[in-house]
């Protein structure tokens, strides 16, 4: 039997880049479902691994939520060897989380693998999770921006928040703080309080459909770093994004279809 | 019996906006289906109520298209009288949906209706499904907007394309084309060509998951219109937007998370 040249596929192989949607089991798409139940190799970071429902004879590659090209590689080298491999995120896998890094590792990788099956099924994102449980927050035009430095230079953060605010945008910031980026979204605020109204919503939506989730809401005024951590997507509106107070519950937050000439 | 005074809610109503997701049926998550069989009540668009199942006791009500304001207003009137009222909208309902309009609604209707049980649904937008069925072209920050001058004035349209690809966000144009609106797109691709590189990646993404589904990939220097109609969400890629070319398939394409300094 000949030894097959160095990145040639086996026959069968295909890898499946899976959002799972924002936590709760019934915001994850059936083809999501489906897919994780016929792929015989699952990797993912382990908070998300631990969403999907454990199948007997599948096999779990857990890894640490920083190491996202080496994750790649891997799902996609074992693709290669003629298995259905399943890689997954949380939210959607092409907004701030895997199929990117998927496509970088294709790209830089070995020739053969371009001729991999490769499937995205989208899932149901943070921000759409956290506007729907506001009321109607993206109402108008948005922007998502993540606040992580890791990979952009912090100067280009910037540039894009003023021009994004100051455009008329609703602002969806992913990523907004962590032990590793501590000062980010305070200096995130500071850039954007000389462009919007001090009384602009903010909205810090964390863990939206899970068990621990929690909604807080501030004005640009008040808002604290704080309030978020690294489950927080934070929603800033515009100066035309309204709340409606109810008696007994949190206002509803939208922003109107409509903008005054 | 006393009659209730004007817009006093009857115990029991509620609403429920809904986003079906792109089109496939496997794309719609569980809890918008389950609300949906709950309901005794479906409004909206006619194409879109076509891809809820039929069930028996339920009353459909069908509108046109442009009429989202009046469609919002009769749900919530509907809901007010202890009916149990579902309002769908294909992808998410808080993206160029009915969400806002149900909001709006709200804060212009009589004060009971601030007392209802309002639930948002999200779904899978069809900026995510496009997304996906091309790569990972979101892969870095993004914009979504709309093209349409319904709801503002062009110059506003005009200068938040002009603010967002100038600072490197991938723009999704939502609205991008129809008999109402003929030159809007040709006028959006005349504002970009200044600011970006003409091998810029634009994608026509039409119908995305449904049998008529249709995928063009261009260039900014030789896209036209009238690859658009009113199905299409139109992605256009910032200069660090790769093409990854595959034999006999179209080509993947994606945005790089790193963004050099």
């Amino acid at each position: 039997m000949q030894a097959d040249a160095p990145g040639a596929l086996r026959p069968g192989g295909r890898l499946v880049v899976i959002g799972l949607g924002p936590g709760a089991a019934d915001l994850t798409a059936p083809r999501a479902a489906s897919a994780l139940a016929a792929c015989g190799d699952l990797f993912g970071y382990g908070p998300y691994l631990d969403r999907v429902p454990a199948r007997p004879g599948q096999t779990r590659h857990v890894s640490d939520n920083r190491a996202e090209l080496a994750r790649a590689r891997d799902a996609l080298a074992l693709a290669a060897t003629g298995r259905a491999v399943a890689l997954v995120s949380a939210g959607d896998a092409g907004v701030f989380a895997m199929a990117s890094a998927v496509f970088e590792a294709v790209e830089a990788g070995p020739a053969a693998w371009r001729g991999l099956e490769i499937e995205v099924v989208p899932g149901i994102s943070a921000l759409l999770a956290a506007a729907a449980r506001l009321g109607a927050p993206l109402g108008g035009d948005f922007c998502a921006l993540s606040l992580s430095d890791n990979l952009k230079p912090w100067t280009v953060v910037a540039s894009r928040l003023t021009a994004a605010a100051g455009a008329g945008f609703v602002l969806a910031l992913y990523n907004p703080r962590s032990n590793a980026r501590p000062w980010q979204l305070a200096a995130a605020f500071d850039l954007l309080r000389p462009i919007l109204p001090a009384s602009v919503p903010v909205v810090f939506a964390t863990a939206i459909s899970r068990a621990e989730e929690r909604v807080e809401i501030a004005t640009l005024a008040s808002a604290g770093p704080e309030r978020a951590d690294m489950r927080t997507l934070v929603l800033i509106g515009t100066a035309a994004t309204r709340q409606i107070a109810r008696s007994g519950a949190p206002p509803w937050i939208y922003t109107p279809r409509r903008v005054a000439p």
